[in-house]
């Protein structure tokens, strides 16, 4: 089965924004088998849209529509449906009384322009949204079965998870099992070394003519090794995935802090609620990014009290009681401030664990001694405090993102029982 | 002139990696007044590239593929390219010498699959590549320029800003003047109001033959009214495009925080380093989010001096002073917590502002009389502190998103003298 994606709307056809949603979609097609041959982005006109929409109905048996559903003047996917369709647009009296439902619910009274919303053309069906305003439509056109979703990209993962997905499978199914492959891929997420440095340890693991093939990618420091196992049946296809996954788990160790989509915080405050333990948090140039990383996690609030945002070296005196003199002598970013900084928040807050960072994320304050990528971090456990210096390399927005999840990988390490050498930019004692 | 993009490679197709390419050529075609009107990525299939290259050189002027370029068996758009061309691949020597000189240079030999990349289709120019291996093909083809650059973002944006762009603009210059347009695209950002109600306000500057045509759209709660002025020449287009973002500031108030990239926190940074006026937050749903914001931006330290992170009620206690039996007769969510939190940050920041927040961000945790996206807001001024509740619908992540956005925007009115009712979701009075 192919699939084609299409994306509406003149901001992402402009560039002012790029479109996440097909990459979202075409790796979850994967995970059924369906190949998406080709993404297209559109601009806002109707009749390039029902071209677009016209060509791809004989190319593809799928096409994912996401976009243009809105309310507004240049919302135009439904009537470009219409038109590749040779139809008109009809009201749908059920979507018509959940959008009413929609707003009565919140107090507010229905603008007329929302009406359009509960058109679909003749012949399509609506698709209930569960968490916006405009339904998706589902019809069918030459040998293609067309989805289309709203562009928001909450909506669009909420719809294809709970709509397209199930209808896919219905029709894999129906085309019989016999003539399908299944691909089935998985991620294995590690932090703690650099892309060649993985690629080094994985060694044969990464030839290209393997099955299943094993490859990498990085995003914002997390570097994933790719898992992609490709069989006549589901049970082979589990089995050898699996038989890589550990494989490459073996070779990675405690880098691995989770498969797929399971973030760095996640797998810590899993572990920490696992091990009954605490932590909290004192920030300075991080200025409470691991906080909210950590409270991001559902469920957080048993594994993580809180924390201090001292960001000015009025506060880390104020409310962590760093000494002056201590700033003065070192620097705010230094071995000893950070120390301090992490013993007061454990001593204050009563946690088991209690991590801090102070570091120079640029594009100012460098020195020559202390350059842009020097952030200092402390962990005060149980057992004592140690402090590690991390050379971080990039922008503000990447040092801030790599001192934050190299904080969350030292607790996470240190509960495991596990060296902190395995975070490679970390020098290798606290100096 | 209407151009479009093709991005090449299995890694973007199957939705393993976000193509970032387009948005950033169409963006940089924007400003020279060539419409993107498509973009398509194209998985590495040598007879589906070579049908995308053949469409699109009868339905644009200028196409820009980018990727397949390298040495390996999967790289396919040269081939692909000779194959829409109806010709041969033929060696280009300069190319073959650069190569050489390329790993030579390195102290590398060559390896024998490199020697592809000396290859391009007859009648095909190669173009030099001043940052890789790959050197770029440009083509006629029907009625379009075509050029092939390498996928990778910086060798491709290198040989867009060098190559592409200087032979677009002779192009532009030979077809005259006198047919040419320019288009010029701007953002303007709000923050208060939903989609819908922006349309409202908006009226007849949404119409669709307007020029500049105006639209709207949604991002994290930030919706941004896009302006694109067609004309012939830069200064009508300057100009136009200026007095439509007038119209559209008018009506949109204080909601607007900034143009195109500018950030909700960096508008109000920027606020605050003018008005001379210092921040401090005490956060509890959103976990440091806040804080984490507004330390994004870059000098931000002059304006905000830190926080607390009083995620558990017991920090809320030890650190803020909120009195426990406060926290057991009215809940942590609520409006006598949220004044507490944001004046005792203020008097121990010594802050002109405080911000504090505390609210149900779920997915657990509601109840009937406060359920999810239940969020009280405090804000102690020097002036005296007000509280608003807002409902604000979503999950977890958008809950917190949009919670952090009103904090910011409250601050940001209140510096400005403005009514807090600008932000739809806050209810009218502190309750």
């Amino acid at each position: 089965m192919q699939a084609i994606l299409l994306s509406i709307g003149d901001e992402l056809a402009l560039g002012q924004t790029v479109d996440t949603n097909s990459a979202w979609a075409a790796a979850k097609l994967a995970t059924l088998g369906i190949s998406t041959v080709l993404h297209e982005t559109v601009s806002d006109d109707q009749d390039l849209i029902a071209a677009s929409i016209g060509w791809a109905s004989t190319k593809a048996d799928l096409i994912v529509i996401s976009g243009g559903l809105g309310p507004t003047d240049d919302d135009l996917t439904r009537q470009a449906l219409a038109q590749a369709m040779g139809v008109e647009l009809v009201e749908d009296a059920e979507s018509m009384a959940d959008l009413e439902a929609f707003f009565a619910k919140r107090g507010y009274t229905m603008a007329d322009r929302n009406r359009v919303q509960a058109f679909c053309p003749a012949g399509a069906t609506m698709i209930a949204n569960s968490c916006g305003t405009a339904p998706g439509i589902r019809a069918t056109l030459n040998r293609a079965e067309v989805f289309v979703t709203p562009g928001v990209p909450r909506e669009m993962k909420a719809m294809i998870e709970a709509d397209v997905i199930p209808a896919v499978q219905t029709k894999l199914a129906e085309a019989g099992a016999a003539e399908s492959k299944v691909i089935l891929a998985t991620k294995i997420n590690t932090f703690g070394y650099g892309e060649s440095d993985v690629a080094t340890r994985l060694g044969d693991l990464m030839q290209r003519d393997r099955n299943p093939v094993v490859g990498t990618t990085v995003s914002d420091g997390i570097c994933s090794v790719r898992v992609r196992a490709e069989f006549p049946n589901v049970d082979e296809a589990q089995q050898q995935l699996e038989d890589t996954v550990t494989k490459v788990q073996d070779v990675m160790g405690p880098t691995v802090f989770g498969r797929d989509d399971t973030s760095l915080q996640t797998a810590l405050v899993k572990l920490l609620l696992k091990e009954d333990k605490t932590v909290a948090t004192a920030e300075s140039c991080t200025g409470g990014m691991i906080g909210s990383m950590l409270t991001d996690v559902p469920g957080s609030s048993a594994a993580y009290l809180g924390g201090w945002v001292t960001y000015s070296n009025a506060l880390k005196t104020s409310q962590l009681g760093v000494r002056p003199g201590v700033i003065e002598a070192h620097g705010a970013v230094s071995k000893e401030v950070v120390i301090a900084m992490a013993e007061s928040a454990k001593q204050r807050s009563g946690v088991d664990y209690a991590v801090s960072v102070s570091g120079v994320a640029g594009p100012g304050g460098g020195t020559e001694e202390k350059p842009v990528g020097t952030v200092w971090l402390g962990l005060a456990t149980p057992n004592g405090t140690t402090a590690r210096l991390a050379r971080l390399i990039g922008n503000r927005t990447s040092v801030r993102d790599r001192a934050a999840k190299c904080a969350l990988q030292m607790v996470r390490l240190t509960l495991m029982g596990e060296e902190l050498g395995h975070i490679r930019w970390l020098a290798k004692h606290d100096v």
